[in-house]
């Protein structure tokens, strides 16, 4: 389960980028706390790091769960997929907000993966 | 510990539908990311996203201990009675905000006995 | 592990008080749900729950994974760090948004240890 534990952190580790830059843009469009509206660009940024905080509740527990109970690479595989998504997301997402669709569905469909293999693992377990 | 993890993963199922009716609400509504306000009937299915969110944080693991320092199968009824006060919440909310508060109670209460729970459970272990 | 477990089911219980906080300011300021703008002092104590949210999905595994590939004892003590660094930032924050700094930082730092500490102890157990 080391192999899954890495990935879990590069997740973490990349979601912290991702709340670095919203502060970086908070200064640099001057939306002064507690504001998270105000100019346009700022919300992008603090949409794309809310969204991957919505995300993450879900990816870590399924990720563990179907390390456990099926495979731990195949879990670390599918989120590297996640990682990966979620940089396109970003660079999608502040591009224009209608460009967040590809890197939204390659952070989705891993997670639904995972947690639909997980329960499938731990069902199967149980019973 | 299989049941503990079943249920855990129904929780995130019930989320991840939760966060598609937000998706429909912005369709129906015409709310257009990355604002999250605009309508107040997609303002209530969002708010319900994030409470679930909120709560979710606490549940999943204060779930996972209590499970582990108490009782699974405890613990597995517990989350069963959250998933539950989940949908009221959902059906509470979108009717009426005021009527949100049995869905709210029968979600607060169930994790507040794991928390509790856990903690009396991990600390009787400690010493 | 089960003295991380207890500092994991208190910065858990610390999470709720404040949004317990949320829901008192709620009333007092007279934000009718599902609105979570309009009082700027409401606003604040709702970014405290939020930025904890934010946080708590970093600091839990990141905790936990430090304190099974490193050591639980340092695990606990850091986390100690962050529960009162949220104390602090929940204070400063209520009594000016430009007085969260030193809070923020006593919660974030604590965090950053644990989870690059977690990254090393998790490579190091995997290579």
């Amino acid at each position: 389960m080391e192999i899954v534990a890495v990935v879990a952190l590069l997740a973490l580790l990349e979601y912290i980028v991702f709340a670095a830059l919203v502060g970086r843009a908070r200064g640099l469009y001057q939306v002064a706390a507690p504001a998270v509206t105000g100019h346009p660009v700022f919300e992008r940024y603090f949409r794309v790091q809310q969204n991957t905080l919505e995300l993450l509740v879900v990816f870590l527990p399924s990720l563990w769960l179907f390390g456990h109970y099926l495979s731990p690479t195949w879990a670390a595989l599918l989120g590297a997929v996640f990682l990966l998504g979620r940089v396109l997301y970003l660079r999608g997402y502040v591009a224009d907000p209608k460009r967040r669709e590809i890197g939204f569905g390659l952070s989705v469909l891993p997670i639904l993966v995972l947690l639909l293999g997980g329960l499938w693992g731990a069902l199967r377990a149980a019973l």
